[in-house]
Order: structure tokens, then sequence, then C-alpha cells
């Protein structure tokens, strides 16, 4: 696949652009803070313009975006950004400027599941038919493949909204910090749910501190919960708040004493290191997910992943 | 499909063998209680013998069944039931002495991926591609159908076993009765459960007993979580404990309450009627999936559901 396309993992702190054929072959790149949507949009725009006229002209685009999104190509809403609770972005075309402006087909998901889908074909989850995707940042989100194919279904997974058990350890009065749901994952394990907790920035706080042990715990609790749902045979973990390597350790030990043997695979019994594990294609999974996304528009007939597992 | 096939629904009280082509064509029915694995499966294979002489030969055979079991084909424990607490029932083959002794192919899944294939062929799911059935009896387990194939990954879903917020109105002492879990979903919301909390059989409790308003705060939990994971379609709610009627519409009242507007889908906000349902083979659905998994085998190609939708 040498065809060139582009790619937009669009955040909610900013979106990173990128021209090329994959993560080792990444022609251009932009990073552009995620401001209004005019002003966001308007510039990922020039971008793509003006690399058009640079590289070449882009065989399609691919968008992997925060959400909830309208992912239903009948619908007269395809593409739109749904009922997000970031300030201005809600029921936003994220789509329809690039294709009526560029001219080229669009494809469009979930940040997350683009993210799988790029460590499906390039990262940690090569040759794998069924896996999680789940980030841990500002916001959870959780996406993925089944039997080779995107998770969307009714809409697509909000792996980051479930209920939780709250930890006896938790401080009573904290509610959590999810707008819809209060304590659900997100509201209790996000970064921004430690900086309410804790009081200052996940980054400062110490590695001894009990912080990690509670966050640990959370994360473990709703990975138990997607290994019972979904039974996926590798769990990548990613997000700012995992930059604290020391939690993946935690995670392994923590997930496996929740299941309690009750999962009789040696995948988790016995190679646990193997089955969670962060992103290969660190910072790069969810635009190389993008260039993924638009690669299945030029290939129509292409399968989502190649089985070679 | 007309040729003749056998099917097994194996439960943990009883196993129901059916000879025919589909749940309106059984030709041959018998229930064998579930006692030892040799008694058991003894009696069932008689059947099968018995009706082969006199109805014909059967092309193949399906099992749904308790598990959790071993569906790796390349695996020396393949159709295996593996972890489960019932006595006298881990490490037993359950495909194997139907294979050998009838000569036939064997398809084996869970009781409910077998009951999600049954109603998506037959019932309640017919025309979708992502859906999930949830059973809540003895045990509680679910399964599903996403993009028109059936869950497994890892081994396969065992959506009984995830782990809920306890509700502000449960007994505090109230350990659950999952014997890996305690408190995992099962552990708090089967019939069993239900016995150990209230110290009567389910069947017993009067429609006003506060019994049920906890039970559906549960089962909703449980719901939300395998929307905000799988992104169902439909979820076809099914059980013992589900012949309580009236727990439809606590359940979807709550699931829409817990959800708090943001799925934002028709489906959910405005159709919940048709969106969590009971099954439509009611005492069948096991049974017929069972069919269903023998036709698979039968023609091997055929994809597992029709692409009607
Ligand atoms: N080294 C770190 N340790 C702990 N938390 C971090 C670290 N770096 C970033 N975070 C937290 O992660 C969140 C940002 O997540 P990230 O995945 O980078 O972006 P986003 O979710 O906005 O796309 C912030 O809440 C931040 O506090
Ligand atoms: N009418 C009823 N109301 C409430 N609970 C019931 C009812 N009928 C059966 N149950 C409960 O459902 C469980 C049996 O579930 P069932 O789905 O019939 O079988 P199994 O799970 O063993 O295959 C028992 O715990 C029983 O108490
Ligand atoms: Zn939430
Ligand atoms: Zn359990």
């Amino acid at each position: 696949m040498t065809t060139l396309v582009g790619g937009i993992e669009a955040g909610g702190t900013k979106f990173v652009c990128v021209v090329g054929t994959g993560p080792e072959d990444i022609r251009a790149q932009v990073r552009i803070p995620t401001t209004t949507p005019e002003a966001t949009l308007g510039e990922a725009l020039a971008f793509f313009q003006q690399q058009s006229r640079h590289v070449g002209p882009l065989a399609a685009l691919g968008i992997a975006s925060f959400g909830p999104l309208d992912l239903h190509p009948s619908s007269p809403s395809y593409g739109f950004i749904t009922s997000t609770a970031k300030p201005g972005w809600r029921n936003v075309d994220l789509a329809g400027p690039f294709r009526r402006a560029l001219g080229v087909p669009v494809s469009i998901d979930t940040d997350v599941n683009g993210a799988a889908l790029g460590e499906g074909r390039w990262g940690a989850a090569r040759g794998l038919g069924t896996f999680v995707y789940l980030t841990v940042g500002t916001g959870i989100g959780g996406g993925g493949v089944i039997n080779h194919q995107m998770m969307h279904g009714l809409i697509h997974p909000e792996m980051g909204h479930i209920w939780l058990p709250r930890s006896p350890k938790e401080e009573p009065s904290f509610q959590g910090v999810c707008p819809y749901h209060g304590g659900c994952f997100e509201g209790l394990a996000s970064g921004p749910a430690l900086h309410r907790r804790w009081g200052g920035q996940a980054e400062a706080l110490p590695e001894n501190h009990p912080a990690w042990e509670l966050e640990a715990h959370y994360i473990s609790l709703a990975l138990a919960n997607f290994i019972a749902t979904l039974s996926p045979q590798r769990i990548i973990l990613g997000g700012g708040v995992m930059a604290q390597r020391h939690l993946y350790p935690l995670v392994r030990d923590e997930v496996r004493r929740l299941l309690n043997g009750y999962i009789q695979s040696a995948d988790i019994l016995e190679r646990m290191d193997a089955y969670i594990v962060p992103p290969a294609l660190e910072g790069l999974s969810g635009a190389a997910g993008a260039l993924a996304l638009a690669q299945t528009r030029v290939l129509k007939d292409m399968p989502v992943l190649e089985k070679t597992g």
C-alpha cells in the first residue's frame, strides 16, 4: 500500500494531521490545538490543501476522532460529533468539510477504534483477530476489533462510561468527574479525576503515592469487565496517565487477582506481560490508524485487518 | 435448510436434546436431568442413536452448553467444560463422546452464544448484525453476535462475571454467591443470589417485594455496561428470573436513567421497548441455537447469520 493518504487524529486537546502511507512513512505532520471547530478544522484543511499541492494529491482521508460520533452512513448527521461534553463541539460536522473541500473519500471512526486499527496493522496487536485498545487520559475511551472487524453496532463502544464498584479506600465524598454519570470509570480514573481527587496534576504525583494503587485498581476492574464481556486476545493500554509505567505491573497483578482463576487461559494465567501491553506506535497509534482508515476507502474490499492469526 | 440435524442445550439443571431442522420443525425432543456426566451424556447419546435409527441419519450435531468451555479447535481439550463450579463437571469432554459414537461433525459453543444464534436466525434478533443474549437464571451468562459473527476471542464471553457497584440499598453483610468473585453480577443477581439474600425461592417473592427493584437495578447496571462496551443493536434478556415479566419495564427505565442521555440513539432514547426484549423462541432459544450450530457444520461456508441488516 503506497498510495498517499491523509490522516487526522482529532483529540480534545490537539488535532494531529499527517500525510503518508503508514507510521514509518509519514511525509508531513502538523499539530493544531483544539480550540473552536471553525479555527481548528480550518487550519487542518489548509494543511491538507497545501500538502496536496506539495507532495501530490491524496487518495483519501481518514479521521480518528473523539466523540461520541454518528457513524451511520445513511444518517443525515453521518460524521458528526454528537453528545460530547466538550464546549462548542456538540453537533459539529467533522467529515463533511474535508470531503467537500478536498474532493476525496473520507473515512471516520472513533479515536480509539482508529488507534486499535493502527496497532492491529502495524503495532502491538499485529496478527490478532480480537483485541481492545483503551486510552486513559483526559477522557477514557476504548475501541476494538472483533473477529477482524471494527466494533460499531448501534453506535460505537464508549468503554469509559461503564459502572464500577467504588473502592473501600475511596473518599466517600468523591463524586467522580463525568458530567453524565459522576463516578463511572472515566469519572473515577481519568486524568481529571486524579486531579480532582488528589488536588494536583497527575504528572506530579510521586510513584509511591497511594493514588497509583487506587488508579490501578479501577483500571483493573474495568479490564476484568472487558475481558468477561469481550474475551479479547490482548488489551493495549495507552493514554497520558499510562505514562506512569509502574502502573502496568500493578494492573497486570490486580487483573489476575480480580479474575481469580475463572478465565482458564494461559495468556492470562501465565503470559500476562504480553496480554496487557502499552501501544507499540507510541504517540502515533491514532494518526497511523487514521491513515489505515483512509486506506480502507481506497481499497474498498480490503478486509479491515489481514487474517494472519 | 431441511437437512436433519441434532441439537443439545446442555444446562446445569437439564439437557434438552432435539432432532429437527429449526424451532418450528422439531421432530423429537427429550429432557434429561443433569446428574453425573456419565449418566447424562449416556442418556443423551442413547436418544440420538435411537433417533438416527427412527427418523434417519443426522448430518451434524450442535451443542450449546454451560461452561466455561474450551472452544479452540486446535486445543487437546477442545469441546471440554473447563473451570465450572458445578461438581463433577470440571474437565469433562462434551463434544468427543458424541463425535465418536455418532460419527457426525459436532459444533459446540456456549449456551448463550447458541441462544443468541437461535434468536438471530429465527427469533427476536432476526436481521441484526450486533446483539447480545443474556440469561438470568441459576447462573448469569451472556453471549452475542458482533458484525454477524459469534463472539469468541481468547475463550468466549463470561458476561455474568463483571464487577458492578453495590447498591446503597444492599445489606452490607451480603457477600454475593459467586464462588469465584463473591459479589460479581452473577453473585448479586442470579436466582441463587435472590434466594440467599431474601431467604426464599425467587419464584415465591411477590411482585411488590423490594427484591425486584434491587434486581432490576443490578441487571440495568450490567446492561448499561454491555451497551457502553459492545454497542449492541438489541439486548435479548431471558432466563428463569425473567419469568417475572414486571422486571422488563423496570429494567428499561433504569437503563435509560443510568445512561443519562449519553448514548444518542433513538433505539435507546425513544424505542426502548424494542431494544431490551424477551426471547422470541421462549424456552427453545438454546435448543434452536444448537440446531443452528449443527447447520453451520453442514454448510461449512455458510455465514453464521445472513446479512439482512
Ligand atoms: N506523566 C503523566 N503521568 C500521569 N498523568 C499524565 C501524565 N501525562 C499526562 N497525564 C494526564 O493524562 C491526561 C492527558 O491524556 P492524553 O492521553 O495525553 O491526552 P487526551 O486524552 O487529551 O487526548 C491529562 O489529564 C494528564 O494529567
Ligand atoms: N417465576 C420465577 N420467578 C423468579 N425466579 C425464577 C422463576 N422461575 C425460575 N426462577 C429462578 O431461575 C433460576 C433457574 O433459571 P433457569 O434459567 O430456569 O435455569 P438454568 O439457569 O439452571 O438453566 C432459579 O434460580 C429459579 O429460582
Ligand atoms: Zn460517564
Ligand atoms: Zn463471578
